[in-house]
Parts: C-alpha cells; structure tokens; sequence
C-alpha cells in the first residue's frame, strides 16, 4: 500500500492496541489498588523536567536522556525515571512526610534491539519521613509482594515470583573492608551485579580488569558462593565476622526486616549479596523481584535512598520505595481480550427501524455498555460475526413482529441460546445473565 | 532555603498534588465509565511520533510542536493531539472500524502567559467506518454531553453546560457563495470563530483586511446575527436561501441530527454559524462545549474529520469524534480532598506495641484502606491531628490493656465518637461505619 507518511512509531515505541491496553489497564488497577489500600495519595509530575534537575543523577546512564530541542526558553529533557520528579516535587513543596503512588512513563534512549523499550511504564510507590528502623522499609517489600502475589494469581503464565534483598551498606561495608578505592566501588559494584550472568571465571577476569587483588577477588568471591547456598539467617552471621561498622548496623536492621516480614507473611525473598542495583542513590536497602515461570529479568526493584532529596536542594527526607516494570510485565503476557466487557449489541433487522434501536441502545446504556450494530441491510450472521469479533456477550434484536408484540429477543454468545423476551422484562434479563 | 538545583516545574507545565490528581483522576474515570458505557476501547500510541507525521497536519500551529533533540536516530516531536497519532495508528493496522477512547497528555509550546499549558490531558473518544448519515455524529454529540451532564451534576460550581454546533460544508459553503478565493477561506473562518469575542466593528474591520467586499462582509453579518438570534430550525431554514450544494447537503443531515439528539434526549445544544474550530483537517460536522457559570473558554470539542486518514496513507476511513479538556476543566474546579478515601489509621500508644500494630494494619489491608501511625513516642491529640490531615474516617487504637481484653477503641473522626469493641467484631463494626 502506498504511504504518503511513514506509518511505523519510533524505534523502541509502539502503539498499544486494545487488547494489550486493556490488559496494561488491568496491571495498573492491580497496583493502584494495593497501593490505596496502603494509603498512598497519587501524583502527577510533568512528563519533561529542566535538564539541569537530571543530568547529574543518573551516573552513566545520563547518556541515556532524551532531550527536548532548544527552541527558546526552558532547556528541558524527558524524564528517566519517576523518582527524581517526586524528590523535586517533595522537595519543592517541602513535604517531610507522604506516602505518594505516580503511574507514568519515563523515557530511555536505550538499545531497541536489545529488546530495550525507550518509553515504558513505570508504577511507582514510595514513603518518605523518619520512622523506627525497617518499618517502611518493610512495608514497601511486603506492597511489592503482594502486588507481585496478585499478579501470579491472575496471570498464569507465571508459576510464582521472588525478591532478591541486599543492602547498600553492606556492599559498600565489603569495599571498604577490601579497602578497594572510594572512586572504583560503584564500578566493582556493577560487576558483582553480574554474578548470576556470568561465568566464576569471567567474573573473576572482569574484578582482575578492574584492578582488584587475587585475594580480593577471592574474598568477595568466597563470600558470593556462600550466599548463593546459604540461608538468610547463615548470611547474616557470615556478615558480623567482617566487624565492619556499616555491615554491623546493616546487619542489624536486617534482622529486624527479617521479623517484619514473617509478621506481614512475605516469604519469597533471599537475601542476596550479589544484588547491587544500577542507579547510585540508594542508601539502603535495596531490592529486586522477578517471576519464576517465564524467562524474563526483574520486573521490580527499589530500595532506600536518604540522600536524594539533599542533592537537590537543602530540604531533606528520609526515602524508601520501589518502582513495577509494568511495560516490563506487558511485554510476556499472552494478549487477551478478557478485560475487554462489552455486555450488549443492538442488532439490526436489515437496517430496519434505526430510531426504535437508537432508543433501544440508548435505554440499555443507562445500565450496560451497549452499541448499536453500525450500517444498514446486514444478516443475522454478520452481526453474529461482528459480536463475536467484538467481545460482545448478548445481541439483543429487535424487528417489526418484536415491536408489535412488546418483545426482544436476546442471543446469548456463549452458550448460543436464543430467547424471546417482553420488552418490560429486560433489566430482569440482563441482570439475570450479566450478573451485575 | 538555599537550593541546588531548580525546583521548578518547566514553564507551562505544573505538578499535581494528591488533591489536584484525585480530582483529575474523578474526571478521566467519569469520561473512561461513559466511553466504556458505549463500547470504545482504549488504546495508547506513543508520546513522541515521527516529526514528519506531524509536522503537516496542524497548519499555521505547526510552530507550536515540540522537538526531540537530535541525538541521533529518529526525528521526533511530542503529540501535539491525540486525533492524528489515532489516524496514524488505524491506518498503519488497516483499521476501518474502531471506536476507541485514548486519554492522554499532549504538547503545545504555547504561551504560558496567557494561561495556556504546555502539557495536558485530554480524554479522546472517536467512532470510524461507514454508517447512516448522522448515525455516530449523534452519538458523539450525546456522549459528549452525557460527560457534561455528569461533570455538571458532580461539580456544583458548574451551573450547566451547552454545545454549539456548525457544520464545515455549511462555513465552506458561505464561502463559495461568496466567492472567496480557496486559500483565504480558512483565515476568513478563523475572523468567522471571533464573532463572539469581537464587537461588530472590530470583526467587519478584520473582515475587511483580509479583502472582504462591503457586500461579502453584510450577508456574513446578516446571516451571523441571525444564527444568534434564532432557532435551530429557522437558521436551517434560513440555509436554504443560498441554494448551495455543499450548504444543502450539510443541512439536509442537520435535520436528521436533530431528529436524532431529540431521540437521545440531548437538549442543551445549538446551531451556531459562526462556530468554526481552529484544526484544518474537520470535513462535516463539528461541534465545542462549554461550561455556563463559571468564566472560562470551551472545554471539549471535535467534529467528523473523513480526509485525515487519507492524508497519511492511501488507507481510508471516514473519522468523528472529539476530545474533553481534562485539564482546562481540573484548572477551574475548587481543590478539593473528597476523592482521596482513607478508611483507616492504626494509632498507636505511645509507639509500643509496635509489632502488633504492623499485625493489626495489615489485617485491615485485606478490605480497607489502612496505615499505621509513623514514628513513635506521639500521644493521642497528634494522631487525631495526623488523622485529620491525611482525610482518614477513623482510628483504631490498641493499647496493652485493649490486648488484653481483646478489645480495640475506634475514633470516628466525623462524628468524634469513641467506641470500645471486641476485636473480634473489627470487620463487623468497620462495616457499618465505612457502609463496604
């Protein structure tokens, strides 16, 4: 077909049809209402920031913005992720203490053909403010696992999922017990990411390239292997004989997480001292969940990062959230049109009667979604066709004999029956079939 | 508070507090429930489209599009509307019958001085394929103001509403009457759309610069008055003096919008000439909404656009629809915390217990909205203020005694009542209290 406009989206956008969008819809619902149930409020921030409120926040990945053209005025930049928008916000309106939920996109000029998206949907909760130790914390891992919990629960294709929990401070406890160079520590960090994807040898090799010792490597190396095999509890007791300050009060509070949770009933979690995280603000603890079931990375992850807020201005608030991959999610699921409800098709009588079934469809949408059947001179067949294409559960017919007698007669799609109904029965019948 | 970065929002766009994106998400559910009411699904398109879709679409507003930089890559620019990326999206999947709703943010570098936004939310809904002359022009016209209606019942400052309607044939019709020269007639007709806003002298004086004769600019003033002053049916009647072909057709299915918008009881409307929207690319009806009782420009329009499509492709389908200004809409409404529902906090005595009220909050979580009071060491009157702040309904306090007994105390915040219940009866009492 000739095209006067080239037709595609941008490379690493698409357009969400709407099977996909509904059921996108349904996973933001999932997350909006446990978020709600946790008291969280909703925000809105612009989809573009100044860029000078970016561009020194995400490390490497700053290269990863995409920015607006200069074309007078403010110098702007799409916004990366959600987080950085909420610590201005909050620091803007100098608000100590929310538990705030933001659905919304963030862009990444990533690699498309590593599969990468370079607009995606982020859901996002996060609790600010001072609290004893471990109870946010707590409480955003056990939200995340419940929305985790739901989501196996409606989707099957996923057998179930787990959480991978690590803390900042014991990493950056290990690098200084290693006493590997300030400057190096988010680089070696980067590569301990790694070590489930790579090889023990290849690990290795990476550690060697970026200057630590044989016996450094072995440490960490050593210290990696146990915590692939052991339990939490083994972990932590592992930990103490580092006698590092920062691994000592990381510790700590570990093992009241590790209380928390069993009294919030999560148990699909490990910690795990190979998680590191990509971005550099997180202060804390940091976590990351994915399925189990599917071959996919983690479609989950957050943590605590106190220090956000005080980078950007001289406000200051102590942070704890996590962020949901809903694109993310989207992307393995099967396309359905299950969460597309279309309860009833007007149908024609050969086009017959158009103002008696304008009514008609009028009459029912009071209660139902209902659309009259479009055009004129069409079969039954069609119209079975086209409701059937179009999700539709019931044709309700009219005709020239139905109006004389004061009847309907309703077609039910899934179990093919036909019925003829009075007129003044109908709300009985729709309710009596539709259920609600 | 000194500052290191720019805690501002960039110029013409603006962050939304939990109480403006409550309100805001109340408004694009009551738009989401009647689109669905009717049958339209929802899809997404990107926020960013190829620059050369865009970039012919808009006429003189072109200007006002939004680029990406280039940083290699795709050329890009953000939506400036929802209209063309859904003509785009059905003519890339050869989708000749849809009727879809997208509510999404678009983006004008327009000026911010003069209230205008650079970022907002408009909530679309669109029908396309074949039917009987009027047949979905009706129905968009009475979606749009079953929405209003709702708004208007929902929002007491918003005393009604009322829509004007015109038809492009009728406008481009005048203009052949008149003989106006092709490429004028589009700048005549937007003199024609600031016949409300300028005095007779003003609008003859802009008549006459852009080369109207004294005779053109009388049988413009004439009719236009008389469109003011009568009845829908007289200006149709009126029409039919010009004896035009375009001007005939279009009121030949006037008379059937008529018939029809009374069918679907939609009453608060008028035919007016001199309405003539601004986009280029309308071809048959169209049509804009505004709000009586409170002082501010039109909230929603739209019209039947069946050339668009074939503009950007040799796919073809004829197209109405049209789009609510969310976000003009949210700009004038009182701030209000009425759509943030928390049901419940979980007070605590003096920050003890604290592991049983972690247990005592997540047992609400199951049905209600609930939250357990952050930090510890706080009394009473500050929980009740904590509570009070953040529009919860109650308090549920435990305390040693109460976990003792196996009772809780709850504090209804309306009414100020303290009850001392079993704990047992918990849900039973939540129940009636919260009525779910």
């Amino acid at each position: 077909m000739g095209q006067k406009n080239n037709l595609r989206t941008p490379k690493g956008t698409y357009d969400l049809t709407p099977e996909v969008a509904s059921v996108k819809a349904r996973l933001e619902e999932i997350c909006e209402k446990i978020y709600k149930k946790h008291c969280a409020v909703k925000i809105e921030t612009p989809t573009f920031e100044l860029r000078e409120n970016l561009d020194d926040k995400y490390g490497e990945d700053t290269k990863l913005i995409f920015n607006l053209e200069d074309q007078g005025g403010d110098i702007c930049s799409l916004r990366y992720d959600l987080t950085v928008p909420f610590s201005r916000f909050i620091s803007k309106n100098l608000i100590s203490r929310i538990r705030r939920y933001q659905i919304g996109n963030v862009f990444r000029r990533d690699n498309p053909s590593k599969g990468r998206l370079r607009e995606f949907t982020q859901a996002d909760f996060d609790i600010t403010g001072n609290n004893l130790p471990m109870v946010y914390d707590s409480e955003c891992i056990k939200i995340c696992s419940e929305i985790l919990t739901k989501i196996v629960k409606e989707f099957p294709i996923f057998e179930s999922f787990k959480l991978k929990i690590n803390d900042r401070r014991i990493l950056m406890g290990i690098m200084e017990y290693l006493e590997v160079e300030e400057d190096m520590q988010m680089s070696i960090c980067s590569t301990v990411d790694k070590y489930e994807k790579l090889s023990s040898y290849e690990l290795r090799k990476e550690f060697e390239l970026k200057g630590l010792s044989k016996s450094q490597i072995d440490t960490l190396q050593d210290l990696f292997d146990f915590s692939n095999k052991n339990s939490n509890e083994n972990i932590l007791e592992k930990l103490t004989e580092f006698k590092n300050t920062k691994i000592t009060e990381a510790v700590e509070e570990m093992k009241l997480l590790l209380r928390y949770l069993k009294i919030y009933k999560v148990t699909n979690f490990k910690i795990d001292l190979t998680l590191a995280r990509g971005l550099s603000y997180y202060t804390g603890i940091i976590f990351e969940g994915s399925f189990t079931g599917v071959e996919m990375g983690s479609i989950c992850g957050g943590g605590r990062y106190d220090e956000l807020c005080r980078s950007i201005s001289t406000f200051q608030t102590p942070c704890v959230g996590f962020s949901i991959g809903v694109s993310r999610i989207l992307n393995v699921l099967p396309i359905t049109s299950n969460f597309i409800v279309k309860d009833c098709l007007v149908g024609s009588a050969y086009g017959k009667l158009l103002e008696e079934r304008m009514l008609l469809t009028s009459k029912i949408q009071e209660k139902y979604n209902c659309e009259m059947m479009p055009g004129d001179n069409l079969n039954y067949k069609n119209q079975i066709k086209y409701a059937e294409k179009n999700n539709f559960k019931l044709i309700i017919f009219t005709g020239e004999k139905e109006l004389e007698n004061k009847t309907l007669q309703i077609y039910n799609l899934k179990t093919n029956d036909k019925k003829v109904i009075n007129e003044c029965d109908l709300f009985k019948e729709l309710k009596n079939i539709l259920q609600y």
